[in-house]
């Protein structure tokens, strides 16, 4: 088999056979087929797509490039999440308790902020002391003993994937179907995962603007899963607008401790019940999504949520203190409202403008390895659809830097649509795919 | 500028400005942009094509991304040829001569062999003492001595194109119109050409198999030359059959030194007097292609091309006796005629058959730096449209191993095409683009 004649198949657009997928993608990770010869098979494959037995071949081939992870000792379900990244997606902080308290247990391999999206170790990490980097041992006897454990990824974990995506993040190959499923749900098999909830979303602050192409990603993804054997659901929600008002690590942290006390911001609190209610229909507690709901709504209502999450957050080093009281962690040195320049609905959001606001006032990184400020982001006082009177707030900026607080002002002025008309809200979770 | 949304740009079927692709050959040759970068974007390139200004944008880019030459010091109107290559392709060694013996300077640049098809520099070196590697000193000094000399490429000319042409090589991206025809006329604009006559082949044992492709090619290498100011011409020609009857190195000399002697197999004497008479009227040596002919048909005649030939062959080291009596150049061991296995008329045959059967013979290269069995080859008694009895000769081989022959002699049967109806042969010249 030679790797030239593979591209040129795809280039051509045949179908490749497992067995020449299972070579190049073995032959990647082990260095013997060089950079150039992957990114031009890469772009050959963002042109001529793939069906989904390819798919199926590449996440399998991936997902077996380096360790795996059985966690049947320890639990006898796995049930992983997977949000596509977005604006104030601070799901899995609620998510991971609300299920993991009704004795289901989730264990989590997780990643950092990446562009205009922020990435839940990050937000975990402005808890004092919490650390994300677990041994396979540790997140083995936490998950048994907690039964809820949140950790980096390990590069053993399908390397294939990770060596792959830095090469199409520099070479225009990134937004390929078959290219993003594959990445997912490669991390997602090797990982131990019996049973996936994908949360993808769509909209100006996801990656996956348009909706239908939300749902075509998704529908793969279910299709990979399935023909692995594995249990599938799909929440395709939206990031036209930030989910709940905050959006920075610790701001986020807050909102979640809020959510799990039964209170929040009603989009995440219902976005956080369906998602969970999902994973415990896929886990077999719950009989039906009703049953599930209800369940998720009672661990929310009588603190169970919140006990468990504080219990994960310190058996990972975190303070607990922090938890009881989120005034406790970190603070930025300037609080401003941002006032409404004129009085109107809200008839828009730009999710990811907001998110790329937030990065510059230091939330996030511009590149791999930059340092964050927890304290600061925005928390919003008005979402799409609401009746805002002009010089009220239209949300309050958290900051530590005065230039930074106003560069910050005008670009999140020019993240907001106004109308006279009343404006409905965007319908938050747009399709349950079960 | 930055490479990736270069290629996002190709990707996504945009016009690269000029700037930006004069940002990218730089890069590229330089080593700033890294391979996976650049065969990911010829990978688009492929995909997307190039509109007419980005070819000529890229031509010259790569023609500037070395050095480049200036001859007028020696010749006032510098006139080149260029051939796509084929099977027994030996134009060079009488174009040369013929031209050069009526007063125009001919200073050629070529190449080595490759796949089935061979290369001018190996022929030449089947003559004893002849060699390729000429400074550009020494290459002026024999223009203007003895107005013909061939050499070697060197490394500093065009060092884009051989840097891209070597990693599309391996990804799958060589046949891509736009990235074919600037790699062929960013040579020959680097090495000084006022004057390229293109002779563009078709068929079995081309690299365009396809004479509408081919004529897409010679059209576009045309449209940027004369873009550039360059006096332009193009012969689409028969590559269906191997050209003439020699296929091999030494045969290839000996064939074109009969054919210098006023004699040679028909075909290959038209192709040299077409070739020579667009070369003498693009030079203004020739008011139009009747008057080139006659030139090059006396030229041939009278004996001068031959001279021609025997004054250059020394003057880069080669042994003269050997051009006096062909006889003397490297002979192979076995020399044994191949029978036709029935009776009937020659159909067709696969000139890239023909061409890799060579090549096994030793005639060729696998792969670069392979050594060369110069006396090795096929010497055709038929071509396409004779009538030939059973047990005659179809051809002869020259093989210098035993077990070498016996697989040629099975490869080449194979390569032959029978009818019981008389067949017309392929037209030689398909069009002359002045």
């Amino acid at each position: 088999m030679r790797t030239v004649d593979i591209i040129a198949k795809k280039r051509d657009g045949g179908e490749l056979t497992p067995d020449e997928i299972e070579f190049f993608v073995q032959g990647f990770t082990r260095g013997e087929i060089p950079d150039y010869q992957a990114s031009a098979w890469a772009m050959a494959v963002f042109w001529r797509g793939m069906t989904d037995a390819e798919t199926t071949a590449l996440t399998l081939a991936m997902a077996r490039s380096g360790e795996t992870l059985d966690l049947h000792d320890v639990a006898p379900i796995v049930v992983d999440k997977h949000s596509t990244g977005g604006v104030g997606d601070k799901t899995t902080l609620a998510v991971g308790p609300v299920v993991a308290s009704l004795g289901i247990p989730v264990g989590k391999m997780s990643g950092r902020g990446l562009s205009f999206s922020g990435g839940t170790l990050d937000k975990l990490e402005s808890i004092a002391g919490w650390r994300a980097g677990l041994t396979i041992a540790e997140f083995k006897a936490q998950l048994r003993d907690v039964g809820l454990v949140v950790a980096g990824q390990t590069a053993d974990l399908a390397p294939a994937d990770g060596k792959l995506y830095a090469l199409r993040d520099v070479t225009g190959t990134v937004p390929s179907l078959p290219l993003i499923a594959s990445s997912i749900m490669s991390k997602k098999i090797a990982s131990g995962a019996d049973a996936i909830v994908l949360d993808v979303k769509t909209g100006r602050g996801a990656f996956m603007e348009e909706e239908a192409e939300a749902l075509r990603l998704a529908e793969l993804m279910l299709r990979i899963g399935r023909s692995m054997g594995r249990r599938m659901a799909a929440v395709i929600s939206d990031m036209s607008q930030p989910l709940g008002r905050a959006v920075g690590n610790a701001l986020e942290v807050r909102e979640a401790v809020e959510t799990l006390r039964g209170g929040g911001p009603p989009d995440f609190q219902e976005h956080t019940i369906v998602v969970s209610s999902e994973m415990l229909r896929l886990a077999n507690r719950a009989r039906d999504a009703e049953e599930g709901r209800r369940l998720a709504e009672s661990a929310l209502r009588a603190g169970r949520a919140l006990a468990k999450f504080r219990e994960f957050a310190v058996a990972q080093g975190g303070d607990g203190r922090q938890i009881d009281d989120p005034a406790l962690l970190p603070r930025a040195r300037l609080v401003e409202p941002l006032p409404a320049p004129r009085s109107g609905y809200l008839a828009a959001m730009d999710a990811r403008k907001i998110g790329l606001a937030v990065v510059d006032l230091g939330g996030g990184r511009a590149k791999k390895g930059d340092p964050i400020d927890y304290a600061v982001g925005v928390v919003l006082s008005a979402k799409v659809g609401d009746r805002v009177e002009k010089g009220q707030p239209l949300l309050v900026i958290h900051a530590n830097d005065e230039a930074r607080l106003r560069e910050a002002r005008a670009r999140l002025l020019g993240a907001h649509t106004w109308s006279d008309e009343a404006v409905s809200p965007p319908r938050l979770i747009r399709r349950v795919l079960g």
